[in-house]
């Protein structure tokens, strides 16, 4: 087997794998623990009480080294796998608020579903024991708005590449 | 003033003025003149009691000419207040099925819904009065779906132009 | 079961559903019954032996009227069996001129490519006998160039809704 | 050389070939027949002396049968030059109202603009003879409006297809 | 109030909101201390005496955690009324060269306007006294060409999430 | 000369510029080292023998300072021409197994082209000598798959700019 140059020794960089998938949800904006007057003055029409909904946008990178025989971080196959059934079911064709178990007191805002997202993600990639790393989520709401969530810097760097 | 010359006397052809907005709803597929069975049959994951949501993208095209002096077809600024009163209050922030009267027994489809937006537009277009006709509205759902509802070509020849 | 007013007996237009899908191939640009300085002349970089690809992206658009009960034109998990059968399948991940029997004679640009999709759609869609017929389809080639194929008005007005 | 089927031999339908530019252009909307007053009440902030811009993306669309040799309906080498001499060149980086002389008092509205460029690019097409009509433009000036140009159906008709 | 867990306590990472916006003005790359030709050099067509234009789109984002009761990091009526504020109402419909006081003197680069943009910005947001500071924003240009502007390390450390 | 303020001294953030452009290759995923076996296990329908393509998004991004003359990183003209000669020109049109050399053997993943296009362009940037340095490389191979390059922390922070 001819000696494959891994890129990471010699440019020592930071590479990134995305893949983003889509979902369509329907959510509420509404604290239980606050009254309706509050709700309403913080969450303006998104405190409907019937919800209203969304296309998601969810672009998910992990971090890692190619591996020198496939060339991959990671096998778009298995991680659309894990994406399926860590974000796809349970959030796809859902009413957040009366579905997800989490979001029936926590707001299902994009900032607290990127959290909700990572979560899952995180824990799951550590139970698949990939050589990668969760390193950032893009959470598009609209064209006009979304969320980001990043890996700290020294949580990154436990991928052993800098 | 000086003769301005009209592009439609030189080229005789079809001008169409579009204009998006977008708008996010819930919804659920589901016909209540049907057993439970048969919608879940049809409707598959859409037929979810609690609903789940959209942003919806919509291009809306008036006909009509350049007016000799502003040469627009129409200021967006009358046509931005026509799609905010008839499309964006009514179905921004909704849940189709429960707040929109039509769709408590028509099933929300993105077909019903160009329908609905169609009768809409073009009755409020009529009592404005305004030179331009109805020409087409696209309705995007996801990036991968969407329908068009065009006027048949006897209706747009009303605008005169060919 | 309540009367349900069709679209088609208010605004008497066209309807169009229309879905996106996405594939990969190669191809050369090349044609066996000229010479070698004649397809370079004509053909430039993409006479190339060894051939280059895309991304291609086909929507596909079909026509008709929303079925009274389900308020569909076609339900989109038949019409993505038929794509992913009719077109997916034999073109996707493949080397146009080298796998796909057609292109071995003919020209693979995008120009006959739409011919070659629009052929086999059409075809099925009338062993399927749903009610709806193909009105066009669009194939982008790169973000810049585009081809699309639409249905004659005669070919079209046998949907009988004008 | 083998006899090529000519798609339009099968399916007759309308082939169009669309290729997408952009430039970048200031403009302010401005009649100089009419006074201030008039010119502030219509076109509001775009009546702003010094001008100000947008990035245009222009799709043009011809019409033809591919060339049963070639499989094109035209060259994108020849198109893209005859863009970049009768629309990038004139209009680019240019003060339409100051540096097109059309404009000086024409008002350069998308509406006008997009004739200005379908009268140029429709007169050159006739000059070079290529076997192709031009069926559509569309002029896209922010990402949410857009005016589209067609010919019509008699003169499309001139391409012999239907 | 039940006691709601902040993300921040369990995957301390780095959260972001953005919000995009989209304005068109005029420029000039000129820089009135050097001579014609030193600017037509540098510049070249950029540096017509007229200014031509572009559509910029911004996409501003902020760092903080999401508040514990709204879920949100900051309200998007709040944010999108600073941004009216700073960024639109000074340079929408503008000739930056003319009519923004900064770029008298200064070339109006995208490098020098996203600067311009994040120095105001910054200001406001220290004025505001919300709990997130300015992380990054990302100027789009045309298509094809971008600045963003980041803050560094140690400034974001000041959102004392790491 | 008026002192021009450069907003490095005000903000001293990070500032990256970023430049676009799209080829087209064809490439097959294969490891000449290892058996059909593996390699169809691995690599799937990608394991084509004739090879597939994509058209590639390849999104550079520099970090410096804007010079205080001309208010920019680098002349767009000048990073055109050597993204020209380093990615386009050796890669555009090409059989990334068969007319590249590196990828006679390592496997042309989006892991390894992106190391390729990094470590051709970081050579170049290096001869040039521009007062810039290679920041990222994200390459789009398809709408939902991309990879990103990014130089750690302690080499960007040879811009000098922290």
């Amino acid at each position: 087997m001819p000696p494959f140059r891994r890129p990471a020794d010699i440019i020592r960089g930071v590479l990134l794998l995305s893949r983003t998938i889509h979902f369509n949800a329907a959510h509420r904006l509404w604290n239980p623990a606050r009254d309706a007057e509050w709700n309403h003055a913080t969450f303006g029409l998104a405190a409907s009480e019937t919800g209203y909904g969304h296309n998601y946008a969810l672009e998910l990178s992990v971090r890692g080294e190619p591996d020198p025989e496939t060339g991959m971080i990671v096998n778009l196959t298995d991680l659309d796998r894990l994406l399926r059934e860590e974000v796809d079911r349970p959030l796809d064709h859902r009413h957040l608020n009366r579905e997800v178990p989490e979001f029936a007191l926590e707001v299902p805002t994009a900032e607290n579903l990127a959290s909700w997202i990572w979560r899952k993600v995180e824990a799951r990639l550590g139970r698949e024991g990939w050589p990668c790393t969760l390193a950032s989520l893009v959470l598009t709401v609209t064209p006009s708005f979304s969320v980001e969530l990043a890996a700290p810097p020294s949580a990154t760097s436990r991928a052993g590449m800098d």
